[in-house]
């Protein structure tokens, strides 16, 4: 990676464009991998390039989904692995039930595994390829991201996407698993879908999940389910619209 | 470039990843590039995917500043070559006294003659490359990319960029240019820079563009002139950034 003194105005930015060419020289992720993060880029520049308060209230959810759940999974494509590999590292060392699982739009085997091994390398143990050798395949879509382990996001309850395409999300949302979404576009199909949309830049988030997953291991379930009950996504969302709109 | 249905919804847009793509393959365009589209790919989103009013305004006073022009230059890139070279050259059937002028941010000697070939192999003559060989370059900024031809850039009173950096565009502008820059982020500092501010996607821009100088050449110089005295940017662009905030 090129040095970007720390000093750079665009420091943060600037570091994320060469993860992401690393990651498509590396050959983690693809050609649309950085359209998707420039359309990223675009919406994060118009959020203020902050954590809103509607992205603090949807990670809060977010924890108090994953804490309860029975079988959690993180679904973790190109990009994701391209930005974000040591942050999930802690993530899953401050929470070990949650599974890592690889899951590519455009799968191909050597790409998997390669991004598994990726994962691997940073530390994070018993990453799962999805697969589609076992007939465990979300029904309702023809894309090969229909594939999914047996052991992974077949049996979970909740996953975590993050710069997910929509039709994979309106697929898991239908096998009625509930969908926790990182998306920096709240008019995206993905998190128009998800049950809870996180509305912020990926790398900022995953640390701030993995504090409250942290603190909401002492939590009380009666208050994790009521925090759950009491969420409404359509206002995130809307409050998200509103900030794009407005600029503030 | 993979085959899409031209009835599917999203025809315009994948058909345009796919030019910039290819473009990126073929060694026209770099990684930079797919992020910038990407960006490109949100903000036209948000405005709509249409040619609003302050484009077609924006286009009109191009038109009357390159038909008065004494020496007009297209100021090309790698982005540009991959999207928009067969529009081009209708543009400069239509005006040949319209020069175009290779010229990279991230310049390289092959990638520049790369690009040129392109633009000669698609029918457009004597395709000018920036360089630096005559010591005629922008004063005021360290990239590359003041390079200038002295055939071209360096005489112009005009320059058309799209897809442009801010730096360059504010170099241009300083070099005493008028610069028409086709951008659909108003709040650039490429649009915001620029005297005349096109807020639309290229490959629809440059058609209009064609027609609309295409009438020009028909037009007495004295409305012409009264265009562009009219003409006001600060007005267009607020009028772009309300349609990207507003939604309408």
């Amino acid at each position: 990676m090129a040095d970007i003194p720390k000093t750079h105005p665009r420091y943060h930015s600037l570091t994320l464009r060469h993860l992401i060419t690393d990651g498509l020289k590396a050959g983690l992720a693809t050609e649309a991998a950085l359209l998707a993060h420039g359309r990223g880029e675009a919406f994060y520049y118009l959020l203020g390039e902050k954590t809103h308060d509607f992205a603090h209230e949807a990670i809060q959810a977010a924890s108090a989904l994953i804490v309860t759940a029975r079988h959690p999974v993180f679904s973790v494509n190109g990009n994701t692995a391209s930005l974000a590999a040591a942050a999930l590292l802690d993530l899953v060392k401050a929470y070990p039930r949650l599974k890592v699982e690889v899951n590519l739009f455009y799968h191909s085997p050597g790409r998997s595994r390669l991004i598994r091994e990726h994962l691997e390398a940073v530390g994070i143990p018993g990453v799962l390829e999805s697969c589609a050798a076992d007939n465990v395949e979300l029904a309702t879509i023809e894309s090969p991201r229909r594939r999914m382990n047996p052991e992974g996001i077949a049996q979970a309850d909740v996953v975590v996407v993050a710069l997910e395409d929509g039709d994979r999300c309106q697929a898991l949302v239908e096998a009625g698993k509930q969908v926790i979404a990182i998306d920096l576009n709240p008019l995206s199909r993905t998190a128009q879908l998800a049950q809870v949309s996180i509305v912020d830049e990926l790398t900022q988030v995953i640390p701030l999940l993995t504090a409250q997953i942290s603190a909401d291991l002492q939590t009380d379930p009666t208050s994790l389910a009521e925090r759950i009950a009491r969420y409404d996504n359509r206002d995130v969302l809307a409050r998200a619209i509103g900030a794009i709109r407005t600029g503030a």
